[in-house]
């Protein structure tokens, strides 16, 4: 590692500050085109954001166009473009995306989707109202700001920046990989810095280090050859849903451990310090589940509900069906039962020996006259930022400057599908730094993202941009 | 107990052979009438059935009428009759329904289902073919044919004979409870014979003298107060569908057993003659179970396939339902999720201590931020013939003299509501001697009853007339 002069900072952070108001015009500029990647009548608007970031980021001296894709419908464009000032210094891949969720239930907007609007919400707290505010449109605006004011006040970016912006997050994006694959020479960089997420609270910044993969199987379970009655058979003929529920409810121990062999070989805990600052975050199981109308953390009794969500898989029963279930009643001894079971996976865990291990534990809980179908959903392992990466110290230090909390090392419990396949395609590890709150309602109507989350999240990446400088 | 000089059967015995051609057309003539009690506009046909009957008891001497039912629809009529040439004999109230099933599918049927038929099948058997042919045109009026040949030889039979047939068994026979309450005094008699039931086996005939009855319950399990996603709280929020699987599972252990408390009080084993009996008739359970596409006996261990069904109680999961059914693959964690459970019930069993048992068991299992809904269906006892009624062995010797073979006590594992309605309406005890064959496609396309049936049908109720005669 070269040491160097640290950058000065102050400068950058004040130009900010001042150009604030600019920089939220060119966020309600890009705000404006309903860029909804799902609805094919909005193609020619998806074409046109990507050509308004294209714009955006030449002018600010990026070397960008907009790229075609061919690998899947519906194929808006990607965006991409370099910062080749800083050749030598760490090379950053900024990823975000630039398509946005439809609008409907239309009629629940207080003013038109497309229309941004800065208001004050009802703690008088200031939020930029849109399609696209946090999900993902200011946020991606958060990192071209912090690149447009360090080249309006030193000329260049402290590291080698470029920047890939995706059309398709909200449809699938089935062409990102085979994009990242094609493209993989020029793409590869030292880091991938990804926003697209969430702070660990509202005043706690955090870099999502850790998403659980998923390995999903339907079963049919056909025991008579037709439906039968159950006063004729009931006891004799062999009931395909309670053998359902009896292969279903031994999949977790009454301490809430799941049951298949090998499923917890390969784990690894979080760190002491990670629990800990977890702890302190999310102190209390039933203010965290308050939200979903429930009280009491329903998974290992050795964990807390943040833990359980973030770095420990699960067995969820996802869908279950058989027999007759419209009103009234039919005594009917029902020919088969369906269930759809998926297990999130942490890092660690092998998607296929956990699928064979669930195929085993069912096939040996049936008896001879029963037959099952294993239809296979899903199958990617659990992703984690390599914790000995030496980009995440930095920019852990740098979110806590900004922000003056500690920041957090913060698990999700779904999958984003971009960082396990910049890993793939790449080999990169992908820093998910984002500044959304949980009630900015993206997907819903009226989405929002707080006008200090924009402002502070800029300035985050004015700091962490920064801080990367001498990470390489 | 009045001894009396055996009446001599032979001659009625030898009438029955030597008419049978008169009473086949007889039964022809009734099967033509189409009174499919279901459908509105067939209303008209079944009065002209009931009015048939009517006037075939009539011609018989006794004194018949077709009374209206006016408690639920459709209100078709009773036919009621009575001979009392025997004041002083034992009293016998016959049963059986003029009304027949509907025919669809209609082009499954190889003639049209109102024109009898007397046909060969494959074996060379000859059959009666028609709706209604066993169910139970056929039956009824191998009933009314002794009765016919007693009085042609002997002027009349030897024991005092009430008839009762209805009209609405085939769509729900709301009226014939409050009917039989309103006409107790008239109606009460010392026995009940109902034919509407099936042989042992094609050789063996036998009297059904126990019925199970059910207690049913339909369960909602609701968790969090809306859909979640299971990325985001799986582990954490509780899972419905997994609570319902547990709560299902452990209503059996591992041997078959209900597990919930005092289910098994007050159930007597059938007599280890009558288990001996049903273990010569019905040796092999797969044999037994092969129709239904199966080969193990999934209840109770220590019971036999036929006993599991005719003398045990059994608990069935009738329907199930939760989170995603469709298609493909959704990660849903469903706020709720259904279950529909009956439970089979024999004598000795009580329903509403078993409904208050299975509640108990589910709230007992549901952590505290779970809710559950039930919603109760049915709730009747099983029924059971006394086992030291009088009427039954001299039956079952008339049976075993006409067929030549051991006659049976057997179970049915359903419902037949009027054995347990005569009983609470009367304080009759019901005899259900039947001469159907499992394969007699009852409710189905092609009906048939077997000539031999008919015939010997008619000759062994010939017998019991005789045999009930001192049983008073």
């Amino acid at each position: 590692m070269t040491t160097s002069t640290p950058i000065p900072l102050d400068t950058v952070l004040a130009h900010v500050d001042s150009s604030l108001d600019s920089a939220v015009e060119r966020l309600f500029n890009l705000l404006r085109i309903p860029s909804i990647s799902t609805q094919p009548v909005h193609a020619p608007d998806c074409r046109k954001a990507a050509e308004w970031l294209r714009q955006d980021l030449s002018a600010m001296g990026f070397s960008a166009d907009v790229r075609d894709v061919h690998w899947a419908a519906p194929g808006h464009p990607m965006v991409v473009a370099h910062d080749a000032t800083q050749a030598g210094k760490p090379h950053v891949l900024f990823y975000g995306h630039y398509d946005v969720q439809p609008t409907d239930p239309e009629n629940l907007w207080k003013a038109p989707p497309f229309e941004p609007r800065l208001v004050e919400d009802a703690t008088g707290r200031k939020v930029i109202v849109a399609r696209g505010a946090s999900d993902d449109k200011g946020q991606v605006m958060t990192f071209l700001e912090a690149c447009r004011a360090w080249k309006a006040v030193h000329g260049s970016i402290p590291v080698q920046v470029s920047v890939l912006l995706e059309g398709e997050e909200e449809c699938g994006g089935a062409n990102l990989l085979p994009f990242l694959k094609e493209f993989s020479d020029e793409l590869k960089a030292d880091v991938a810095l990804v926003c697209d997420t969430s702070m660990a609270d509202r005043t706690t910044p955090g870099i999502t280090t850790s998403l659980r993969g998923m390995m999903a199987e339907e079963i049919v379970i056909e025991c008579a050859s037709h439906d039968l009655h159950s006063g004729i058979y009931g006891n004799a003929a062999a009931n395909p849903i309670a053998l359902l529920c009896q292969i279903l409810a031994t999949l977790r121990d009454a301490g809430g451990r799941v049951t298949l062999p090998g499923f917890y070989d390969g784990i690894l805990d979080p760190s002491p310090e990670t629990r800990a600052q977890w702890k302190t975050l999310f102190p209390d199981d039933a203010a965290l589940l308050e939200e979903a109308g429930l009280s009491i953390a329903a998974g290992e009794k050795a964990y807390t509900a943040i833990e359980q969500t973030w770095c420990r898989p699960s067995c969820e029963i996802n869908g279950i069906s058989g027999g007759y279930e419209g009103e009234g009643f039919k005594t009917v001894l029902p020919a088969k039962a369906m269930a759809k079971v998926s297990f999130r996976l942490v890092p660690g865990q092998d998607p296929d020996k956990i699928r064979k291990a669930f195929r085993a534990h069912i096939n040996a809980a049936l008896p001879a006259d029963a037959k099952v179908t294993f239809t296979a959903h899903g199958g990617s392992p659990g992703f984690e930022v390599a914790r000995d990466s030496q980009f995440l110290a930095p920019t852990l230090k740098a979110l806590t400057d900004e922000w003056n909390v500690p920041a957090a090392t913060i698990g999700c419990g779904g999958s984003i599908p971009v960082a396990g396949e910049v890993r793939d395609a790449l080999g990169l590890d992908a820093l998910m730094v984002g500044f959304a709150q949980a009630d900015d309602r993206i997907h819903s109507p009226n989405e929002q993202y707080g006008l200090e989350a924009f402002h502070k999240g800029i300035r985050s990446w004015v700091r962490i941009l920064a801080a990367l400088a001498d990470a390489g």
